[in-house]
């Protein structure tokens, strides 16, 4: 799009160098952001489009660090069940019928909705993982993708592994740098120790990071004391998986020495708080993990256990519930809130130059409409996304310097296929 | 609007009698709901009005039971903070210069947000009510109204509770039967003992139901035992506010005594989540409420503890919270957390025939635009209501057989103007 220049606009910039909201301009040149500023006559004619910012706030495009986006195709499918239940009986036997093209239908399901919703780049862990690849190449999203492995039974680990490891290599800095790999061993509990240190052989041999659950339900934490004698952290450590750059999900229950090792090994957490209370696993300890030094993002979990993609619920929660909880109301503040949601997301998945409205940065950015009651009076704009926006507020969005939705409207999928196509894909299951 | 007729609809009557999700016809005369079922050809024919409901999921019209419409003026203003440090420093200092004004500018925006994400009928409890009367009136919103008295300093009460009084006489009942009122004592501690039993009288000579705040904090129940030696419940119900029909907000720290008193005197208690965790009050003990045959239905609070109106937010969160920190995945399901949203919240305010789509009730209900991606696929619209909607999917909202929001436009108030004028009160509050 050339150069692009944004007039008039209010810019929430995330950057702790500049003033976190700047009333004025920002220019981009093709995918990255060259100017953020007061108004200046002379971007006018610099700029080959011009675009009227009045009445929108821009911030940096929120990052969702963990989720599994096929799952969408189960979205209130089983809700109010105990776990077990819910995985054993409901998830398993459904994900057990997944073909490839379902794996497309739910994927672009929950892309459609990720965009609609501000977020521009996205974990996913899942499996049949090509047509995940092809879903964000072609509609323009950024993503860190993997090839989630279970370990059992044995003897198909190896197979799966060439999998995850073919993904990895095969799609790692493609769809022009847009999406990057990693090597996920589902979790400490689904996946035997021994094999657990193949998956870190493969990522060391790729250069990749390593994405994992961990101790997500106390259940998990018992069961991992009970075979290793030793809680989940110690028990991937001695693994080697922290040898890796590495993403967990979840870490819902840690203790205070689990929490320093963490930061001692600079591991990150994808902290999905939604998920955590449908599931009833708990609420993560992340003032303690923050005050640590751990670097904590947010992250939806699949539709199945949340039931949508709308990371400003995550942010939001985030800023709610362990003030609740802890019984202090200036823990997480907005802007803390606000940090995990973008920058601090970009950075827990290693992207580089993403999360930030700063020059040098990737036009990487969403649009919201402060044009509304909910956003009255203009008090405090960081206040109002954290504490008064949802995703259906964001008009426009742009990734790597791609419009992706200009006015509500997605300009890289065709929406009324994309549902119908995941309407057929769920009755199809339901059929099978 | 005479006879209308609303055709290929989802209707979630919320209506035991019936199945909760009805495929077909609903038809209303005037103000009243004659016919909810499957689709026939002779409705038609009796019709004034057809309305084609494809794509469209209607429920009752959201009840929301307790907040202070007028403080939205305040959002965003103060978070993150201290809750004395909140209420000192930042709430009454603003809250004492507002005027009629000003209340009348943040109940109208109030009001805009509420009918906007589909609310349509609330409690108010603020001072200066003759402006809420009248905004209630000319927007066509169904409330149940009082003015709060703090019995503080004693010299006031008198003029205090003639105001309340005379507010509660003249009101009630009045817009049609869409207004209601109760008295209200603003809490156990900002009220003298003999000055609360002043406004029981007062309630009982004008057989009003009586709402107050009560056991928010720990800190004030503490305080409750220190100064009257009994815990709040114990302390109202020795002051007769339970003998009269009795609306409790907040109501988080109770012992399972003061849970058994509350479901003998048939109190009903407004649960505020999002209020409670973002001023680190706490986490209510909803599900031993519901145990006991509490009547337990769900509240904002005000814009200045929330930060928004939206009760799709209080309803998830419901069904979300009480999961995660009782570790019961079963906890509240979402028909529950929909119930205290619709008709539990009708019925806490003593509302006759409003809160369920069937024959004899009110017109009031909503209309969701059920065309996106966050409700595909088309498994379970109760889950879908609850755990993946959001106030902005609401299109229409009908009260009292009136539309007052039409594919989203307001049509009882210039929102342009609400804004405003709703900027220019803040902006005057700042600069007194």
């Amino acid at each position: 799009m050339a150069k692009t220049l944004i007039t008039n606009g209010t810019f929430v910039t995330m950057d702790d160098e500049l003033p976190i909201v700047v009333n004025g301009s920002m220019m981009m040149d093709n995918d990255v952001i060259t100017y953020i500023g007061v108004n200046k006559a002379e971007l006018r004619d610099l700029a080959d489009i011009i675009i009227d910012g009045t009445g929108r706030c821009y911030l940096p495009g929120i990052v969702n660090t963990h989720g599994h986006a096929a799952m969408s195709l189960l979205r209130g499918y089983a809700d109010d069940l105990n776990l077990q239940v819910w995985l054993e009986q409901k998830m398993w036997p459904m994900e057990g019928k997944f073909t490839k093209e379902d794996v497309r239908a739910g994927t672009m399901l929950s892309i459609a909705e990720m965009i609609r919703s501000g977020t521009t780049s996205f974990v996913d862990m899942y499996d049949k993982m090509d047509e995940v690849g092809a879903a964000v190449e072609e509609t323009g999203m950024r993503a860190c993708l993997t090839r989630g492995i279970i370990g059992y039974p044995v003897e198909l680990q190896q197979a799966k592994l060439k999998e995850a490891t073919d993904f990895a290599r095969n799609w790692h800095r493609t769809a022009g740098g847009r999406i990057t790999t990693m090597m996920s061993p589902h979790a400490p509990y689904t996946c035997p120790p021994d094999f657990i240190e193949k998956v870190v052989d493969a990522a060391t041999q790729l250069n990749l990071p390593i994405h994992t659950h961990m101790s997500e339900t106390q259940k998990e934490v018992d069961l991992n004391v009970q075979s290793y004698g030793v809680r989940p952290v110690e028990h991937l450590l001695k693994l080697g998986v922290f040898s890796r750059p590495c993403l967990l999900a979840h870490a819902v229950h840690l203790t205070d020495e689990e929490i320093a090792i963490l930061a001692s090994q600079h591991v990150h957490v994808s902290h999905n708080p939604v998920s955590n209370l449908k599931l009833a696993s708990g609420v993560a300890r992340l003032v303690k993990l923050r005050q640590a030094g751990v670097l904590v993002s947010l992250g939806t979990d699949s539709s199945a256990s949340n039931n949508n993609l709308d990371m400003f619920e995550e942010i939001r929660l985030t800023a709610l519930i362990h003030k609740g909880v802890s019984g202090d109301p200036t823990a997480i503040p907005a802007l803390d809130a606000l940090k995990m949601g973008t920058i601090d997301g970009a950075r827990s998945i290693w992207l580089d130059h993403v999360g930030m409205l700063r020059a040098g940065y990737k036009a990487d950015f969403i649009a919201v409409d402060m044009d509304q009651p909910h956003f009255v009076p203009r008090t405090d704009m960081v206040s109002h996304l954290v504490y008064s926006a949802s995703g259906s507020d964001v008009t426009d969005v742009c990734i790597d310097g791609q419009w992706v939705m200009r006015k509500k409207e997605l300009l890289t999928l065709d929406l009324e296929r994309v549902m119908f196509d995941a309407e057929r894909s769920f009755q199809g299951l339901l059929e099978r």
